[in-house]
């Protein structure tokens, strides 16, 4: 943290996790064929309830059924973004959210192109990203590497705040350190585990979570925060249990589902700039 | 159980394991993107042996190869539908049975229509959906939310009578109880455990293990019911073992490799009406 | 083994996965939805880092970021080899290694022609299957029983040996003991597990990492070797911590990232003909 700034409990975040758990709302997912079973899996842990469907015939249908939808490139096509666009602009037109991962942005122009038309099109409500991903998409002096994000030179926090005016929405950059900024309020997130990097999917299946809290709350750069922390703490709470990335994996899904108020609101490590 | 119903053991289940471990039979999937590895997984614990081809060029040669064919719909498109149609009408003039498995039917009209029409154009040997989905298909009055369940008005029971004379075949709704019906028998299974609902494809790997059943045994009815006291007993013998539902899919198929005839004899919870 | 040859450590074989420690190499992959996410997992186990991407607007594009490329076509469709044919003549023109798997050659038409499609348009470095895929492709009177190998009238090795010849290439064949030969060399691999052939996407796992030794090392032979004994060793290491296959599956990623150049020397067993 910079300054003299603590972790502090921000009291409005655990009470998010209950209303999932009460709601138990319906994440629409249109993602890759990488992380389909595993994001479909933590939606339930979480305690909502997920549906992968992306045929353009059924995608306008599906959103309608859903308080939340996941657009997330890591295996695109362009029929897939067609997809996109039409379940994303029912979605608008019915106030459910949209979380954006713009998986690989910067290392194609297919996929710098797609998120860029995703972000003009339609009316995000949070983009979650690494800084390379995010930092391509607003233009900054980002190089990216496959999906692996690089250092920027430009500071995280600069390239958030820039994306969230730029696109109008909550941005959340992930790393070691998360920030969440709407281009007013800015969280820093200390949760999180090195084995979060060791798996694939880790990225995605914190969009996802973010999407569960949206589902339930329509402060979007507090239910963005709330995502976040989840995925971290329960990146905390698998880590020492596990013998490395496979059985992590196993265990980070328990952890998930193993969050409760309490757990949530003790461990969170969030400092609001 | 209604009235005063013991569960017995019905002696020609557990032979039927000791058939799938000596004649290894292929089972060729046409399934959805969410679960291909975890139903890939749940064939070799079974003891049989899977093969993914959904290629319009290739199903009709694929399905020649094989014992069983899972049609499931979860992340379905036309032309996904149209290599159902064409591997199913081979699998029809070669006496290879289908397995049906409704994923979200009623939750869009695609998913319901096309349901429909592989009930209609194709000879079906077990249909296997949750009460919703069946509810559904046989024009009872069910919504469904996503892919996920909602109580019907109707029995359970009932539906599943009315559909499996609908639609002539063996029929399965699952749920916190299985029923499996042909329209004359129907059996009531107790086995499972409710961390099956908290894990994404519980409903398609029970569908794989009913192919795998059917594939050796020409009695839709009894291998149908064998396949889902299968998964049952598994997750039965899996939840001690899990901390949450991360754990527990890997034990579930721990335990599914683990079941031999004698377990099965004795951990079966089967009542016949 | 046959003769009075010795397992023996090959001293070259261990630094290997130094290199790929140090250099983080990217494998671009188009392959098969069954294993999309476990062979993403195992690249960032061995120490490399995944992409997956497929769309033929983008593969070429993708692969220049890339060191390594794999094309497996175990749920080929048309599109997608056209994909592989434009990453594949890209990867030639840069000189990036490619390591091809032919899933279920010989069961379909479609999958035995595409994959020598690529093997006659592209110059691939490796090529990883079963006896009976690449016994079909090098026209020896193999059947295939969908993606399950079955044992061949023809010696193995000779397969290999033909295999290597006709195709230009080194060439793997898999199975109880691994056979590795660029027509000159030949490696007879002991390391393994029965546990591995009760799992999906094994061979596809040990595809990948063949191509993460190709990544950082120009001697194919060697490279695909040091691939295979990495597949077997994590299995040996991984199998007395497993109750079953599910739980293999997190145990063998464990191993892989475990792996370090002293319990490789150690540990493969490699005799040299």
């Amino acid at each position: 943290m910079s300054n003299n700034e603590q972790p502090t409990a921000v009291p409005l975040l655990a009470p998010l996790l209950g209303r999932i758990h009460e709601q138990r709302p319906l994440v629409h997912h249109i993602t890759n064929m990488v992380v389909m079973n595993d994001t479909a899996n933590i939606t339930l842990a979480i305690g909502a309830s997920p549906v992968m469907a992306h045929a353009l015939e059924e995608v306008e249908e599906m959103v309608k059924l859903a308080q939340a939808l996941v657009l997330n490139i890591g295996t695109l096509t362009p029929e897939q973004i067609e997809a996109m666009v039409r379940a994303g602009k029912r979605a608008n037109e019915l106030g459910i959210p949209i979380v954006l991962d713009p998986v690989g942005a910067g290392a194609t122009s297919l996929r710098t192109h797609s998120a860029l038309r995703l972000l003009r099109e339609l009316r995000i409500s949070a983009l979650r990203g690494n800084a390379s991903e995010v930092g391509t998409l607003v233009g900054a002096a980002a190089e990216t590497r496959g999906v692996d994000s690089i250092s920027l030179a430009e500071d995280r926090e600069a390239v958030a705040n820039r994306a969230a005016r730029a696109f109008g929405c909550t941005v959340a950059i992930t790393g070691a350190r998360d920030v969440v900024t709407d281009g007013q309020r800015l969280a820093r997130i200390e949760n999180g585990h090195p084995l979060l990097a060791a798996i694939t999917g880790s990225g995605c299946m914190a969009t996802t979570l973010v999407a569960a809290f949206l589902a339930i709350e329509s402060d979007t750069w507090l239910a963005t925060t709330a995502g976040l922390v989840a995925m971290g703490l329960a990146g905390e709470i698998a880590a020492p249990k596990a013998g490395g990335p496979g059985t992590f994996r196993s265990h980070l899904l328990d952890a998930v589902a193993g969050l409760n108020e309490e757990t949530f609101a003790h461990g969170q490590k969030v400092s609001i700039a």
